[in-house]
């Protein structure tokens, strides 16, 4: 390939390492997805020359239906994030910091990064294993306060609970238009998915058996039911497995209990019950689009406003509604991972580095172009 | 007016007679709206003419945003309804009735049929005041199982409840896209009022002060804040009749107390309260189109699953789905005001328009065109 | 009914008149269509108690699928025109006026107010039969500077045409998002028709025979494929009446000859051989929706430069876009008609009324308000 | 990379290799890009095992807004077409061939594969310098007769027009929703860029400055300003390289003389003046969703239609319309490419393989899911 031509190609200035995790966690998996998983680690600018110093990490999580490969994927007039990301360490927009690109793929398309029968353990996968073992190999400082995890739509999801449940993970996180506020993203799925499903008998695996019979995405409803069943999966998967889903499929009335579980892992609703977890956070970036398609920008006022509540500091917050759909905001992800670099960096550790880090955000809006 | 002559006019073969009723329970009303309220009563072709005999009868009440002034719009290839219904009765589509269009409008655009502090005592008013004045007018069969009430969207909602809670007053119903299953008729608006109200501070007070002091519909959110506000006043206004939103208007998170009483208005939750009164019913028809714009379809469904539920009997119940969205369904209100008029009429008073009540609703699709 | 009570009705400070035109030029038209025409002319405050004073006159208009009875039509906050233009009147908001509301349907739903052996001798009918009818009942100042003729979408195509082609006859016009540059009102719907017409064979008159025999507008293709072959009619009928689509319907591909049929009838590229005419004008309204459905705010735009390229003087038009759709402009209406009565009144002939005539638009916008 | 492990990686059957090809015709180009470019070639399996034979060769050219560096980009459930390709071949779902993945990026995202003084020779670069690259490098059967050219969108407008203007060049093509029958594709356009531009005071070069100067595809209008200025580029430069739009930006009225232009370059309108080309073709496939959002799929019969009236025999085409837009129909890749190997291959050169080549495009169906 052309080295280091835009738009084909960019060399890093940092450098990417592919490595592939064999996951106890997810061996034997309920679906049957590879417990052997591709993981990206990137050290910026600087780290192979380093002495002993240790450095911050980013771990970032993707939205559903991504896998850690798609990070790879390129666009007219637009870098890719690892390079975007690499692009602003090199020019000193951040303090240096690894920056872990996790994958949590199944074969539903997904997994929320929770523990769930219908999926796997994909929580204690991102905490437990996968945290270990980028320590175990790179020189991060091992500890919470200099762990963030950032990620869009399902990736904010995941960013906004994993931190609350495992306060000795993570100690800062970034959601970009992250599920939240169920009644506003999920529910007025369900009137459609009814609609969608008097085709099927009422059934979702019927559809489900369709879709995997035939080339995806080749009818109009395949999205938002793969979508449903999917989160059923993860939240209300049965003991067997098997998904539930939260309404009765013919006539779209709410089942009281299943839709319980949903709104269990409701992150506004989460955070009462997580305060002190939250409170302990070193920053928490919180952005969507005016026009998101499924009204988080709606959930992110209401997930900040339950954070204040809860007694989070309004220092600790960064709070932005942009104009914008849920589609083609990948230009934030620089943002907030400065952002958040600066929030998990200790001047101590930092040297000379430190002086870069006053680099606002403004900056990078402005170099983030091909 | 060209007399009688198509799309302009129609002669109509029955006689339909502008009443104004001076209501005792509106007035005062909190909104000030006008006590005196118009009133149109159709009798049937013959009704002048006829002996002693009594007639059924079937009230028609409107969507919101409607006043009964509306009924007599003219459109492109239709006939308004109270002509196509006069058609149906001329060619003995049905037994003969009479048809009451009663008027429920208010400052807000409606009032769905209920009692308010925030708009009035609408409820009572239909079946305290209209209904005794027209059985003191007319030669009604007075009593409920000789009575009934149709109507479409808001229209449909007071259709389905006020049998219900009245069924001392009305036999039968008929709901064309009515108001139920909140979840997914109101609860999609709520994010979106949230935008519409970050221009007006989060005040949807605000936006109705500006909204009445230009020309109204002129801007985007206009006719969802008015649903909003104007629902707000019936089903869940402060004792002041200052109407509560279900939810915060900045961070858009449900308030649930308010939320309850928006709920316990909903037909479908009604239902097993009111088993009694609906199992005691002569007729239900309920349709929606299959694109509803409010998801009534939906709710179609799982209000007949409901009555099915409370043990209300199969045979009673017209239900039926059509492709269609919420607009340009009026077509329809000939085929449930015919089912109606059967169900409500005993033979033995009919003499021999009795043979004429085995008309099919495939005739009236046929004969429905201008 | 409640006698000038708002809603529902009001009473008007002049009057309305129904009349029924016996047209010669519309007896034996191609459709079958009655050659007996309703017509309402509307006489403001003062008319009847009038001394000998002429009155200026403005012909008004309708939209395609429009008729001259849904002048009556009621809606939710909002009066109908003639009522808004009476109140407009009655509060000295423009010289007064008689205003004509002119009937031109057709079994498919429209003329276009043109000539055509597919409808009928629609323009003819306007120009020499309606305004002498008028001329010989009211008493109107009876030469073209003192006649206007306004309407919206067809009606505003109506109103750009006439006076080109009658200068005789009328001396102003207003149009609201009229039918202009056709490549971007009609071309867009050529290929939806294709669609449309797969489900057909290619034969618009398969669909044709379908439409009349069922609830008509139940089809999603049945408003397109209706103002499609209504355009055909008016604008390339065979000589046998038969309309003739200006593009192949299972390819597309446009046929040059029919489709220069329509471009002929294209009010921009009329006025270069009409500019004599045009110049002549007292006055030109033309404005449109800055979202116009049809384009039409960019059929307005050039119409505007077409004039000027003209040598219409500038100060003869009034050119204004807003922020709108197709729909929902009918308030825009007395707006224009204010600003035409003022163009066509001579002072002299109005006594103080002249006084009155000074009101700005601005004031019209805060007062048409239910 | 986990080797070979779906969804994040296939390992190849056959051998994809990179290239960076000096082109003479491209350096200097006028929008200063880079001459040196990329391009992938596939070889199939068999062939670095293989004796003398020759393959025949297939090239294929992107979309709008696509480099070849995109065609790595992995998605959801499905396979990227690279991969897609090569599973077919290791099936023998088709003749081997050699697979050429050309790029023709430039500054405005495309070069619809013409010669241009506004973006360069593109046109001659693939025709007289990436096939001789190729030819040069690889065993294949050097002649037209052996080598066909596919694409979407823009690429398959340069699949229509390369093989007509250089039949010496390619004997075969493919396209898939290929710019056609300008007045549907591209007119519908111009009204929307009149809008957009009003925030730009008319001048499309305002709007390019932006949209260079930020984060692109952050205003609603870039993508459609951007195909606009871009296609002027390719049809309507000025001898200095200076697109003109082929209409004026304020008013929307065409500009004949430049709109002729782009007309010059409708593949429907070229087809007559390139009919011995066409009609010596082996084989033509078409292909469009029938809801494509640039009515690709009226332009692709209105190519049909063209190619029989000009005589090209109806055998040599394969036409199918399928139910999809313009997006998401990548699937359809391998079918053509399948189909197009089928008619260049003769069976002369193939041994053995010539059996496996009477698969079935049922079976890729069923086949192409990952």
């Amino acid at each position: 390939m052309v080295t280091a031509m835009l738009p084909w190609s960019a060399e890093l200035a940092g450098r990417m390492s592919e490595h592939v995790i064999s996951s106890e966690l997810l061996r034997g998996n309920p679906l049957g997805d590879p417990h052997e998983r591709p993981l990206l680690v990137y050290t910026p600018p600087g780290y192979d020359a380093g002495p002993g110093r240790g450095y911050p990490a980013v771990y970032v999580i993707q939205g559903y239906t991504g896998h850690v490969a798609m990070w790879g994927n390129r666009a007219a007039f637009r870098q890719p994030f690892p390079e975007a990301a690499d692009a602003m360490f090199a020019r000193g927009g951040a303090p240096p910091a690894i920056v872990v690109y996790v994958d949590a793929w199944t074969a539903y398309g997904g997994s929320q990064f929770v523990y769930s029968p219908g999926t796997g353990r994909y929580h204690s996968y991102l905490c437990d294993e996968v945290v270990p073992y980028v320590d175990a190999r790179y020189r991060t400082v091992p500890d919470a306060a200099h762990r963030a995890v950032m990620g869009k739509s399902s990736g904010g999801f995941g960013a906004m609970i994993t931190p609350m449940l495992r306060p000795d993970r993570f100690g800062a996180l970034a959601t970009h238009a992250g599920d939240s506020l169920y009644e506003y993203c999920y529910v007025p799925e369900f009137p459609a998915a009814v609609r969608h499903l008097r085709g099927y008998g009422g059934d979702i695996f019927r559809w489900w058996d369709d879709f995997r019979s035939r080339v995806s995405f080749t009818k109009p409803e395949d999205m938002s039911l793969l979508g449903l069943l999917g989160v059923a999966a993860c939240f209300s998967a049965g003991a067997d497995g098997t998904p539930e889903l939260p309404f009765d499929p013919v006539t779209g009335v709410l089942r009281p209990a299943v839709w319980q579980r949903w709104l269990d892992w409701d992150p506004v609703r989460m955070v009462p019950r997580n305060a002190a977890a939250l409170r302990g956070l070193r920053g928490i970036w919180i952005d969507a689009g005016t026009r998101d398609d499924f009204n988080l920008d709606v959930g992110a006022s209401a997930f900040r406003a339950a954070l204040l509540e809860a007694g989070v500091a309004e220092d600790l917050i960064h709070f932005e509604l942009f104009d914008a759909t849920h589609a083609g905001i990948d230009y934030r992800y620089p943002l907030s991972l400065a952002w958040l670099c600066e929030r998990i960096t200790d001047l101590a550790h930092l040297g000379q580095a430190g002086v870069d880090a006053r680099a606002t955000i403004s900056r990078f809006l402005h170099l983030f172009i091909v």
